[in-house]
């Protein structure tokens, strides 16, 4: 594997590891984002570095999944949100400008530039030639703080594409096919690059729809070269200045391949519940459809619009079927009011909504119960939709502006040829992007100086470097299989309190004993016992955050789950394993403590540790851990690492 | 009190009665409107008279509130409104066609007609001399059987237009400025009857912005003459045919006089949090704002948004302030978008949402903590935005547009000096009203022909004429003053409830003992005892419908709250007073049976009931009813006496 334009990429970035897959490398970051669902974490972790300003070129901040504020927490978490933009040097979005993903893509995505972003669907970029990963939200705290991003160097595979898609056949459709035949697990470890004749038949916004739903294909990223094509779209948005020449050598070696025909793609859709679920639509058709929504970040770009305005221009949605749209994007919403697209819609009877994420996650348009929903989003997980037992397909515009108009599924070269006088829509891009920018708040136009937190918005505590004694009162000694949903319970009644830290931590472990958080507070430290495989579950950080809040120091269990580990270094938890018998031996409120130096013995790579007990007996524990790891842990998690390398570079202030 | 026009529009419907103030009324209702969050009730009751069609000229339904359809229930609940619609002949607008009362105007309201509907602004089209007033749920259903619609005769008073609005005023303020001077009690028991020569200089969207907001006086009605202007409307809304000149006899006699000079009407704001708390905007102007939101009920036509759009065009939303426009229905959002003002204001950093209710009863963008939004809406009362302690304004879309662009209070006349090109915008009606009626499904169009019910919406039962026996296990004895809230608590997670009888029953006085719902269930039939004022509180409805679910057939109490009392006529239950002695001497367990024959009593004005206590010992319970409530309690209840009433009438189907 070398030459791909992936390693290209990377090797710009890298600033530790191999490109070998499966190794682990740093990468520099050039550009990060975050929406409002995560990104009040994020600011929080940023706060808590006490940095002056991001470090990367751009950082911006979306308000996209939450800008119908059903609650005050929304509307405070986007003010917050605002205030740490505005205090750090970080573009903002307002709420209703548009899903990151769009909005990135039009304002900044640049070929051959980095991006790593606190949603899944970051790849979108890869359209243009960018390399976007999603990550979590302390990695994008450690990117803003000047960090590097660490990843398991992916496989690298190689999507021709031959030929050109046919009229009615669309990028969505190609992204269908993928998942089609590779399955949701068919991209774990991978990064798709697309290649191949059939490449430059597509424009820049039908890039960005294969690679953004390349998420579900479980990629870590998919990316396209760059040619004329991007250079026209960048140029149309006016930043031809930020076109880069990209692509892989010729003789580029790639861990597989896979070829598509675009001349052999037809219109398909994803049934219900996995967006793998994937048939042609003639399959399907005449399923009644209660529900269309035409939006997401996806489909939700003017390009994914006008088809369907086209389609739907001087007709009517059927009557027993209501259809949403949702834009993507302020400026695609505008630019379509602005061609009279909006009110064609309008009159056709569609419900024109806010440019949001909103249905995509269930927010808003739940479909109705025994009903069916088409949709051009990327994801039809069962429930997601707001409602169990939903029955939702996944859709291009067009095939859903068809469902729309019959009132059931239809191929809609079926449909045209019944009406007639219906002819394809085709792809177009418009001469030039002119929507406004007066809801993007550049950093020099801030309105913010100083972090403005409603009364559900708390802080993030730092940890300092590892004490060179570490130990304290078993407060709790549990049983094998502890999950992070006993650590820290996901109902919405409890992660509602997913950005105070200090209210969160008042569940956690609750499940296991509901004493035990006003224990650990009154204790001022301690430690935890447990069995086999503790932290098993999601990769949830509220599950290392929350008991670093009330002074857990260590974790000794028989074994611990790989991501769990992971979060226990990066929140400054020190993770030991201890066996069988110790474990025994071991009773709730013991005190625990470690006789050897621990810091110094954490930095110099000691992986057994003595541990007294009571004073009255000692044992051993032992520390699996990377070097990285190790300096992590020694600092005192994550951010203090950041902080503290930071500090050390004399990181300068990011240019805007 | 003679020869106003609320008299000869009431004499043209009145069944019974006189039109004496403060006597009782009947009168033929030619028109209904329900809307999404009480619809659903009405339509039950609806099914539950078994009767095949609605008997009104015209029945409305509407789907505003619930627009978002963040739950499922929601869209469940417009899912089944849409069958009903159908299933029974009424209109049905789809979910983003609007609020029920700007949708209505542009299609039905006529003047010389009733209206009676289910929402408090229902008064909405007094602004085209139709008399149109808000009820409860079974008012409604009872006058979509044909049954006449009781009220107590109002005052009627005359409020005297002079003069014209200077620029920059509007009709927001001149209704702001009756509330400033009469408060919100200041309309209790009346009609207010706008005459004189200021009526002819507002047009039928700025009459309508006045008889809408005149709910908050707690009026009964509001009511203008028909003019040119009326004729002019009508006209540009395609149905000139429904013009009826009307107007109050020259020698008119009021209850009362009111008189207001339009010349002297300066830009107002209704501070937080009471839509009489009015100051002029210059008294606040300097607050700073951190919302506003365009639309509602009140100000959401196309004429309303219009002059805010003027002010925004070419222009940018203060940084610090985000500005919703939500249009009151789809014709307004269409025509704003034909003639790119909805360009224009995203543009100007404007998020524009569907039509809806939205906002104004807190539901989406609800504000952020410690926040000040300000509203074209005609609420705000504390907590109505959807947070505690809120801070919302009430003012004209011109202050409201003024505002964004400054990001604080402004009266618009200052503003405009200093920015120097803003023009007033005045108040402009578009040459025609050419929105599409895609979403308005009417009666021949219907597409459903039997009720959908989601799991959530259950069946109303419907009680048979009184027995001759009344009586049963005594299954609460309750102490004095229990309240509404005690029979059927208002918290959310019980009120989600309101269209499922069955479930909500389950809650059924749990507040006083949580036994109750399934003692009474096993019971099959049982009466309850009480102390003094029993069912003090709201008009809740279910407080009575919920008993009698559960086979409560008496309640005997040493008083009852008046409007409670009316609600256990309407769903059949008996309710007889009794003495001290008497409650003192009854135990909880005890049988009690009334030993007349009570049907018999009832319908023949019998006061006095003998009851036998565990046929140990009798004692004398007493019934104060008019006949109406007499024949309504005999009959089992104001739906099957309606339906008892419709039969024997043979009413006709209702014309489409």
């Amino acid at each position: 594997m070398s030459g791909t334009l992936t390693e290209k990429v990377l090797e710009d970035h890298l600033v530790e590891g191999e490109l070998e897959p499966g190794e682990e490398i740093g990468i520099e970051i050039d550009q990060v984002l975050t929406q409002d669902t995560t990104g009040t974490m994020v600011w929080l972790q940023f706060e808590a570095m006490e940095m002056d300003e991001v470090q990367t070129e751009i950082a911006a901040q979306y308000c996209d999944h939450q800008t119908y504020q059903f609650d005050f927490k929304n509307t405070d978490d986007h003010r917050f949100l605002r205030s740490a933009a505005g205090t750090y040097g970080a573009y903002f979005s307002r709420p209703g400008n548009g899903i990151c993903h769009n909005v990135h893509k039009e304002n900044f995505a640049a070929p051959g530039k980095t991006l790593l972003g606190s949603d899944s669907h970051t790849p979108t970029p890869g359209g243009l030639g960018q390399l976007a990963i999603g990550a979590g939200g302390i990695d994008i705290a450690v990117a803003m703080g000047g960090g590097a991003y660490y990843v398991e160097m992916p496989e690298v595979v190689n999507v021709r594409l031959e030929g050109e898609l046919p009229e009615w056949a669309t990028a969505k459709d190609v992204i269908l096919e993928m998942l089609r035949r590779l399955s949701v697990k068919g991209g774990v470890g991978k990064i798709f690059e697309y290649t191949g004749p059939g490449v430059e038949t597509l424009s820049v916004p039908e890039r960005t729809t294969i690679t953004n739903m390349g998420t579900e294909l479980g990629a870590t990223s998919s990316i396209f070269p760059t040619d004329e094509r991007t250079e026209e779209y960048l140029a149309k948005q006016g930043r031809e200045d930020e076109y880069v020449e990209l692509a892989p050598d010729a003789d580029a070696e790639y861990a597989d391949e896979i070829t598509i025909d675009l001349s052999e793609i037809e219109p398909l859709v994803a049934c219900p519940s996995m967006p793998d679920n994937v048939v042609p639509v003639r399959e399907v058709a005449g399923e009644k459809v209660d529900q269309v929504i035409l939006g997401s970040c996806t489909n939700g770009g003017y390009e994914d619009i006008l088809p369907a305005a086209k389609m739907l221009e001087g007709r009517e949605v059927n009557k027993k079927t209501d259809l949403i749209v949702a834009p993507g994007s302020k400026q695609a919403s505008e630019m379509l009011a602005r061609d009279g697209w909006t009110a064609e819609m309008m009159a056709a009877g569609v419900n024109f909504s806010e440019a949001t994420c909103g249905a995509c996650i269930g927010n808003g348009h739940v479909p109705a119960s025994d009903s069916v929903s088409v949709r051009t989003f990327n994801r039809n997980f069962e429930g997601r939709s707001g409602i169990e037992d939903d029955a939702v397909y996944l859709s291009s515009p067009e095939v859903a502006a068809a469902a729309a108009l019959k009132g059931e599924l239809v191929d809609p070269r079926d449909l045209a040829e019944e009406l007639g006088d219906m002819e394809a829509p085709g792809f177009e891009l418009p001469d030039v992007y002119d929507g406004s920018k007066a809801d993007l708040i550049t950093p020099d136009e801030a309105v913010d100086d100083e972090l403005v937190k409603g009364p559900n918005i708390g802080d993030v505590p730092l940890k300092g470097a590892l004490d060179d004694e570490v130990g304290g009162e078993t407060l709790l000694k549990m049983r094998d299989n502890i999950t992070t949903d006993h650590i820290i319970p996901a109902t919405s009644d409890i992660l509602m309190y997913r950005s105070n830290v200090p209210k969160l931590s008042e569940y956690t472990l609750s499940r296991v004993d509901e004493t035990f958080p006003e224990r650990a507070l009154e204790a001022d430290g301690g430690v935890l016992v447990a069995g086999e495989n503790y932290g098993q579950g999601s990769s949830r950080e509220h599950a290392a955050m929350c008991p670093m809040y009330l002074g857990i120091e260590a974790v000794f269990a028989q074994s611990f789950a790989r991501i769990h580990k992971a979060n226990l270094f990066n929140f400054g938890i020190v993770p030991l394993t201890i066996d069988q018998e110790t474990y025994d031996k071991i009773e709730q409120g013991d005190d625990i403590h470690i006789v050897d130096d621990i810091g110094e013995g954490v930095r110099n790579g000691e992986e057994e540790f003595t541990i007294s007990v009571n004073g009255e007996w000692e044992a051993t524990a032992h520390l699996d851990a990377s070097q990285r790891e190790r300096d992590i842990l020694a600092a005192g998690g994550k951010l203090s690492w950041t902080k503290e390398q930071s500090l050390g570079d004399g990181a300068a202030p990011a240019d805007d």
